[in-house]
């Protein structure tokens, strides 16, 4: 087919050379659902959905195992549409297999306000939406967490049993913008390495981007890329559905390798005008050019939104069929778990991520130390606590594991090592908690909101602090989507000393408060990161949690006999011992080691302090306005230390207060002249203190 | 060679066999500088310069068109050591190769308080480095920048005459980790696409990352990948020096392609104990194996920091013999200017970013409008303007210029379509003005910042504001190196309407303002929108420039006839007609509208507001505190508005102002929708103003 020249012509010739009628009316009503609602809406980009109507349908309707009738059935395929401009796709297939929520009213509502039909899929706000996508190459890497999830699901359950709970496959639609995306890159060659054979990816081949003609900007070998990372590769045309469907199901039978599908499209398919053009990508097509495609198409031009009957009975038919499978796993199920009690027990306990009673407790003991010690090591402790009490949690790191000391001891490690990538990866591979996402930081924070969405785990994935940055796109939409990914920073400041500014933090702690629905901690001592890590692993509906941490040590924050921990849970408290005084220290992380000590100095000159360690600003926020009052006291009578930029802390102070912070780029040298020259050491700070008050 | 088991005796074998002792005395004068210097500094990563330092050596000596003695050598060639941790190689090959600045006292500084020799490389810290790096994938995508700076270049001056001016090549040495982040694949991708045959690129393949065998996380076919993104690739063996002069003198002759020289190397080669594994990757080999691996090297033990005469002096024979390039690019550069009069003077306003006098005030005209019109568009006017009066502006979009609208319309595009990449690019395909990234937002950056360290050009690229997230990575490298790169953000608030909170930006302005040397502009209307141009291509010293534009109309801010346009670079000021009231409005780029919009509602009802328009609070925060107090009035009755996060306000505000900002994610609906549940109307505006007062 040429996709470049031609119009309606072509289009109809090639419907005309399609075998099934009912088949072709299904797949234009998805395009018509999608050009009527971008239409309606003034806005939306309706060239991608028409593009892919044709396989998206054979995907719904023949193979993806799902139950509208039961969303969140743990066992369903995933479905990811990592190409969320084409929101509309996914609403019409929400909408025709028969969510219950998926209305025709929210069709009609696309793009509006309080509507459950964004411009770009929001997770949460329908049952059916997997994943929040529109940022692109995203929903990519969200599928390859997706696979690691169901692949470790896997290895925990599939027991011998003829009946495997964990059978599930992760389709992703993604298009050339996903593919431009270094992400994609990062998240593939991850997939491959793992050797990912749950994964089936469909590509949205269609030579278009917003600018234009894909290939003013992009004319790489996308079956020789995918396959220098061990993908299994298939070329077919996007609009033969008969090979979409021979091409899901050699796939399928691939089991060592993720699957890329390539499917040539045409973008606007149908449009006499604008297809196989950008101008279908962005914008609707226009009455004019929607009716003529309704005439090409053989359409009626009236009513808008209009599903034939004999669609409405189609779709019915093949979701009852597929719908089958739900059934069938819960029989088989049901067997299971009465031939495995006790691994039944622990598969209820990781969908629930059931946690004994106290647990916080027991971590914050976890985190004690009876010398100083960096919080990054005191992070270890609590890590291995939780490994004993919560199973259900699994982590890894961005390359940076020995660094961050994030490495459950017994957790067992996945590693695929040499030569192992030309042989199947054993089943057992995936038993471990550890997991190796490689020098891939983006890939990571999005491969860790995969693997939070499909359920039954909770995961960790650290890096250095300045790294977030490489990820902040994918925080961004653990936050956004307020899923409880966790990330974990360690080198948080310029302490960490000779790796210099490039390595060194210096806006992103007050850069990360900044995001919406998140909640960072920067612990000061082991109690502090024991209730951190409760924090990120208890918590159910409050977003994710990012946890700083030192590289170097911190002291032992005084606590008194009864301190209860319970306090760090508020964001910020008065520390025992340090509850009077003329003025008040306000600190973070290994700055509240630094108020302690200047506190102490001043003392002996008879100056009194009172000392707040502040562990989360972000929770501290939440609090009520009298707690908030009392913790700070007077506002004019406090001096606030972070080594980081300034700024932040006028939002808790006034004008005159004193701000002890960082507002320069670091520097290379060793701890001891960083902490001097920035004029972070108790007799630095003291002068301050004196010159100030 | 077999380079996963083993000892000493393989590394001895491996330097017996070598042809040239006194080559092989050179290669370890940098080992042992580099193992000394980390010894001494008892930080850093040895290994990766132990490894490195055959190839290295090579092109510094034997291909490397450069001279010490001119550092700044317009036409010299560019070398960028993308793995930054290994920054000890480069010091020492600055060193031998008599860069004046790096003195033995600076390599024995290694890593310490105000040296020139950080924990990595720091561009402006000493000549010779040529772009700051470190953080993993940058000086990939950095070289990208560069190559097609020199190719921009080269389109314009590289007459007929049989002197080239621009004849330079783009050296990068780059490790797994630079292959393991996305932001390589990007970069690649643009680089093969646009056929970059001046880019030769050594891969250190060493088999290893910080947390052990490379293999744990990364098994792709290398060569594959690259071959795919239509580059030139080639394997040898890293120490093998005659095959790197071959291989290098073999890029040189693929001039359509990127060049990859896959160099297999031993990391930490010659330590008996730890080559080839991790354990040589990032911290001291320690005084026992230091001691060691110079038994085995057959080096002294004393003293440290040894440098054999005999290697001084070859060092000074080969680099003198490059430099040879340097005079005779002089002579030919001197007879070309007298042939070429006309491109001389073109070659140097290039160069020197000329700018006629009072251009700032072009610009401001430039963006008059006598209809309210987008920002987005306004930035166009000015940006056709730019066109006419600063040639060696140059830019570029990650896929939006159609959305961001920065294409200079006369410009020429560099594009190469369809399938001109199996031909070699035509010389003139870089005449053209306007790059087209593809949706590569962070390879962008980088490469923004490659053509700024370049020299001639001045460069900016666009995206959607929310993007600036993928690639805040490179606007912090920009900000750390202190260099002019320009980043345009479009669609900068919510108000971009039905794409949703995806891509609407809450945090991103707050939060940009936090990374340090960087001005940020948010232009009210076409006056500001043509300061905020002006600023960023006239600005020398001051670091990058963002400029973040609305895709919604903004009103014509009121400016008195006696208006200077020079205001605007105060970062904040008081709008002409408001300058007397019960209180402020602050407000920036949209929300001025919205200021004044307000104001002249409570004029009627008698209520008389200030107005500051605040288009960079960045410069404004450089004001003097006179100038501060002066536009902000009293700080209790200031009413703040911007569409996003409200903390940053308290550094202007007392506590009691009204701030009126967005302090959650946006939603998906039109325009008038958004602004009125989020309050952004004059009427809404108008109500809580008298609320607060």
């Amino acid at each position: 087919m040429d996709e470049q020249t031609g119009g309606a012509a072509e289009a109809s010739s090639a419907i005309a050379g399609t075998k099934d009628k009912l088949e072709e009316l299904c797949v234009n009503t998805i395009r018509f659902l999608a050009i009527d609602g971008v239409e309606k809406a003034k806005s939306g980009h309706p060239g991608a959905p028409m593009g892919m109507a044709d396989m998206a349908f054979v995907l719904w309707t023949d193979f993806l195992r799902h139950d509208p009738k039961q969303p969140s059935w743990q066992d369903r395929d995933r479905f990811v549409l990592s190409a969320g401009h084409a929101s509309m796709l996914l609403y019409s297939l929400l909408h025709l297999t028969g969510y219950p929520e998926m209305t025709m009213e929210q069709l009609q509502s696309f793009r509006q306000w309080g509507s459950k039909t964004a411009g770009h899929p929001e997770y949460g706000d329908a049952p059916g939406i997997e994943a929040t996508t529109g940022p692109l190459g995203q929903g990519f890497a969200n599928g390859v967490g997706m696979g690691i999830a169901s692949k470790m699901l896997a290895a925990r359950f599939n027991t011998d049993d003829a009946f495997k709970p964990v059978q599930n496959w992760i389709y992703v639609i993604c298009s050339d913008g996903d593919l431009e995306e270094g992400i994609s890159s990062e998240a593939a060659s991850l997939a491959g390495h793992l050797g990912l054979g749950n994964l089936i990816y469909l590509y949205d081949d269609n030579d278009v981007t917003l600018d234009g003609d894909k290939r003013l900007s992009m004319s790489e070998d996308v079956k020789k890329r995918f396959e220098a990372a061990h993908w299994h590769v298939q070329k077919i045309d996007g609009h033969d559905r008969d090979a979409v469907r021979k091409a899901i199901r050699k796939a399928q039978k691939v089991t060592d390798k993720p699957s890329m599908i390539m499917a040539k499209t045409v973008i606007g398919f149908g449009s006499p005008k604008f297809h196989g053009t950008s101008r279908a990508h962005g914008e609707p097509l226009g009455p004019e050019e929607a009716a003529a495609t309704k005439v090409a198409l053989g359409w009626p031009a009236e009513p808008a939104f209009y599903v034939p009957d004999e669609v409405r009975s189609e779709f019915a038919r093949k979701v009852k069929r597929l719908a089958r499978a739900r059934k069938q796993w819960d029989t088989g199920m049901a067997e299971w778990r009465a031939r495995n009690p006790q691994l039944a027990a622990e598969w209820d306990a990781c969908w629930s991520h059931s946690l004994p009673e106290g647990f916080e407790l027991q971590l914050a003991d976890a985190g004690k130390t009876d010398k100083p010690i960096a919080t990054r090591e005191l992070s270890n402790q609590v890590i291995q606590k939780i490994g004993d009490i919560a199973p259900f949690v699994v982590g890894g790191a961005a390359d940076l594991a020995s660094s961050t000391k994030t490495n459950f001891k017994n957790g067992g490690s996945i590693e695929r090592l040499k030569d192992d990538v030309n042989d199947p990866p054993p089943f057992d591979l995936f038993k471990g908690k550890n997991l190796h996402f490689g020098i891939r930081e983006h890939a990571m924070g999005a491969a860790l909101n995969g693997i939070t969405l499909y359920g039954p785990f909770r995961v960790h994935g650290s890096t250095f602090l300045i790294f977030s940055d490489y990820m902040r796109p994918a925080i961004r939409l653990a936050a956004l989507m307020q899923i409880p990914s966790i990330f974990v920073y360690t080198h948080d400041s310029v302490f960490l000393g000779e790796d210099g500014p490039t390595h060194q933090s210096v806006e992103q702690l007050f850069s990360l408060r900044l995001i919406p629905n998140m909640t960072l901690f920067r612990p000061a001592d082991g109690v502090e990161t024991g209730m951190a890590w409760a924090w990120a692993i208890g918590n159910k509906h409050e977003g994710p949690t990012i946890i700083v941490l030192t590289r170097q040590k911190v002291d032992i924050i005084p606590h008194g006999a009864d301190f209860d921990p319970h306090q760090i849970w508020r964001g910020a408290y008065v520390l025992d011992g340090y509850a009077d005084g003329d003025f008040t220290f306000i600190a973070t992380g290994s700055e509240v080691t630094l108020a302690v000590r200047t506190a102490e100095l001043l003392r002996d000159e008879g100056i009194r302090a009172r000392v707040v360690s502040a562990p989360s600003l972000d929770i501290f926020d939440r609090q009520p306005e009298d707690y908030q009052n009392e913790v700070l006291g007077d506002r004019s009578r406090i001096v606030a230390i972070e080594a980081g930029r300034s700024s932040g802390w006028y939002k808790y102070v006034n004008h005159d207060a004193l701000i002890i912070g960082i507002d320069r780029f670091g520097a290379s040298a060793p701890l001891a002249d960083i902490e001097k020259h920035f004029g972070f050491t108790p007799e630095a700070v003291a002068e301050r203190v004196r010159g100030w008050r």
